[in-house]
């Protein structure tokens, strides 16, 4: 039997490159039997309804694979050894991770969403960036960033990162300065020299999933903290590294990804204790540092240390560019020339133009600039969000109240279930992000995160207040199912 | 007792910053226990022969530090509770890897490396290059790039590299392309994607490290295939696959790094049918491909392929600036997909300018324009070294005779060891890499890399020419000291 074809006109891939690979799986799966007979051109062209040279097409490609052998009057066979392609879903490793959220790109055009925690594109000041770019490219220095650079990074931006870390009490006496591919590569390079498999961490529960899968992929066993409106509480730290005794202590004291969360100063030198007494490395996740938007900025945990056992994560992702990845890691000397190695053999070293572009832009003042103009985009933001939350939402919402960042935590009141719900939104074409793709031991099943950073004001406005139309309606036929009688048990 | 300090004028860090980081590690590791106190400032300027106030500015240190307190007249005492910082050393991971080669970046300007494999400086296209970023920064899209992009890479530069890889033959209907931060990471990402602790992978002896290290820290336990002139020998080949049976096999078949060999198409047949009987996947690092100075192109691996089961990795960097980092893979597109998740926990995406700045570099046949003169050179300077080579390497040394590429493999008569070697050539500003750094299973003692493509002609005969004269005279001195009269056993 010629096995069933579905060709479909519509697809990119050309209707003979389709027939090709449809027999050739047929054929590679067992389904065309060695030596058994395919219909004639003319034959198939008709049945199919398609013209006679794409069939021809498609058993030439056949025949130039090696799948079948065509004799001039007597037709077309499946070969004899038909090649068999390597069966790549058995080959390829499986991870044990948690769900994988949605990839971090746009959606259409029209559409609003709250999904993905990054910079307003309307935002970047392009002329500024374009001056920046062409002072690169016309500089003496411009055919060094072309040649093979270091694993460290680019001497020029180390050493004004270093410096302008220890004027503002960041780099203690010991401490060095990598360069790394964003700030995802230095929470990879820090799983894989310092955790082994089987290691504690203790993250902040709800987490940045790639904080957590950096982690597990290196083999950590996570213990996750509670975060709750003022960051993560302090006694249930200090009792959880006395009793686990976890090798590190993942941190994001500034408008933590998901909640927005802050940890105030108490806090921070409760956790620094904390860490101190059971010797546990702290890494400090602050890349959104510098969006905030009201309040006066608090000192990091590691201007705050004194023991020389706190790591610093910094990256210009969420203050400039995403699309250029350029971030940094502060910390001991001999944790960074380990990163250094490692990298090495990751992935050589990072992009030196992107290097050279984001320090020219930082050292012209253009950074500090747009800092000004998106700190005032984004507070302006954020309000709208506020209010449109309070607003909108159903009565028994909780919801943080960030002081920077550019994201907000949503808490919706029982029996909703944010993701159950994000299919009702995306019908309305509105995105987020559900609590359970944060989820460490915790399910955050009620929660989901509004990125607001990205979205224009009127978006925001619009977007959450259809976004409480649904749930509240979704509740209140929710509530009525729950008031009807109960069937029959027959 | 004071600990003895041993401060070095001639090092970058700050006098003040020495004395106060040996002290501190002196109070750390116990030396100076709590309470003891500290000589007067004065006396130890005295007694360091250093100015006073160095010494005040490292008690300053440590006091801020919470090391010392110091109580006018009566002096400084180590305080009650010292902080200590964790033992980093014994926190990092440690790799079972061989010795790590030296890092791959400029030595003095007036020496001649042989070092690294890199293209040279001197022959890149500024003019070139600054019109296409121009073209790039002033282009509609140029806001795009400098948002978050996407794990695959770049769509515009994706869509380019696979349409040209389908004319090309290279991609098959099923594949699909991935951008990585060059040609490391994707060895990298296809480490983690498909070897598990344990997995044989087949590869080249001698090999480029950096496949060796990707694949060590996956886990992966290597099977070294000897290369020789005309590449890796297809019966050993296929002797190691059917025996063995390791999951992969990476080979590199033309001007392969560190031996600048060329597999013949026979051998590029026979070791595709012996991987297929094996079911092995082939991995095929054909970055050196376009750098072909005599005779005519083989077809690829991947070209000859009827199977799917070949991955090809290309890149950039060899062709164009290594300094931006942009390779790419073609294969299988479950493969790619795997890729790509596990790309975004490791670094999210690959820098966006670099992606736009090369994929219009391409487009616009500046590419290919600059190849035709990296040709020439590269012809000029193989044909330059081969000379020298022949000219002034001790009679009894064997080297590689490659028809492109960046290197070429030279192997010394015995006893002559070319690790040993080293340090007479660096003595004059000579540099090479000793064969043993590309070592799998065999030692490659007599043996050494010489990159040639980034050295200017005149620099490559009279390195090659004084590194021939210390080859010669070090030989000589050996034989005679072997000719000796053996003293007398008392």
């Amino acid at each position: 039997m010629f096995p069933r074809l579905e060709l479909d006109p519509a697809r990119e891939v050309p209707l003979y490159r389709q027939l090709f690979e449809q027999i050739r799986v047929a054929i590679e799966d067992g389904r065309l039997a060695p030596g058994g007979r395919l219909p004639a051109t003319r034959q198939l062209a008709e049945e199919l309804g398609l013209n006679r040279a794409t069939v021809i097409a498609a058993y030439d490609l056949l025949e130039a694979a090696g799948l079948i052998s065509r004799h001039v009057g007597r037709g077309s066979y499946v070969a004899a050894a038909p090649v068999r392609s390597l069966d790549w879903s058995a080959l390829l490793r499986r991870f044990e991770t948690h769900s994988t959220p949605p990839a971090p790109w746009s959606p259409a055009e029209d559409a609003i969403s709250f999904a993905t925690s990054r910079p307003s594109r309307e935002l970047f000041p392009m002329e500024d960036f374009r001056r920046t770019v062409e002072e690169v490219i016309d500089s003496a220095e411009a055919a060094d960033l072309l040649q093979l650079g270091s694993p460290s990074g680019l001497g020029a931006l180390r050493r004004y990162l270093l410096e302008r870390a220890q004027r503002e009490g960041l780099a203690r006496p010991g401490d060095d300065v990598i360069i790394t591919s964003g700030c995802q590569q230095a929470l990879d390079l820090l799983g894989r020299v310092l955790i082994s498999p089987g290691d504690a961490v203790a993250v902040e529960d709800p987490v940045y999933p790639g904080i957590r899968f950096s982690l597990e992929r290196a083999g950590a066993r996570l213990l996750g903290v509670p975060v709750e409106t003022e960051g993560v509480d302090p006694e249930h730290l200090e009792r959880l590294l006395r009793e686990e005794h976890p090798k590190a202590l993942i941190l994001t004291p500034n408008f933590q990804n998901p909640t927005g969360a802050t940890m105030p100063l108490a806090s921070r030198m409760a956790a620094l204790q904390a860490a101190r007494a059971a010797r546990v490395v702290v890494i400090e996740n602050d890349i959104y540092r510098e969006l905030r938007y009201q309040g006066s900025p608090l000192p990091t945990l590691k201007q705050l240390d004194e023991t020389g056992n706190v790591v610093e994560l910094r990256s210009f992702s969420k203050v400039a560019f995403p699309g250029l990845r350029v971030g940094w890691v502060i910390g001991p000397k001999a944790l960074v020339a380990r990163m250094a190695e490692v990298k090495q053999w990751t992935d050589l070293h990072t992009d030196q133009l992107s290097q050279a572009v984001l320090l020219r832009f930082a050292e012209s003042g253009r950074l500090e600039r747009h800092l000004r103009r998106v700190r005032r985009a984004g507070a302006e933001r954020l309000a709208a969000a506020l209010e449109a939350c309070s607003e909108s939402l159903p009565s028994g919402t909780r919801f943080t109240r960030p002081h920077g960042g550019m994201s907000l935590w949503v808490e919706l009141p029982a029996p909703l279930d944010a993701a159950e719900l994000l299919a009702k939104s995306l019908r309305e074409k509105i995105s987020y992000l559900p609590g359970r793709y944060f989820a460490v031991s915790r399910s955050h099943t009620r929660s989901l995160r509004l990125s607001f950073a990205g979205v224009e004001t009127e978006k925001i406005r619009r977007g959450i207040s259809t976004l409480g139309r649904l749930f509240t309606e979704e509740l209140e036929r929710l509530r009525e199912a729950a008031e009807e009688p109960a069937p029959a048990l027959v």
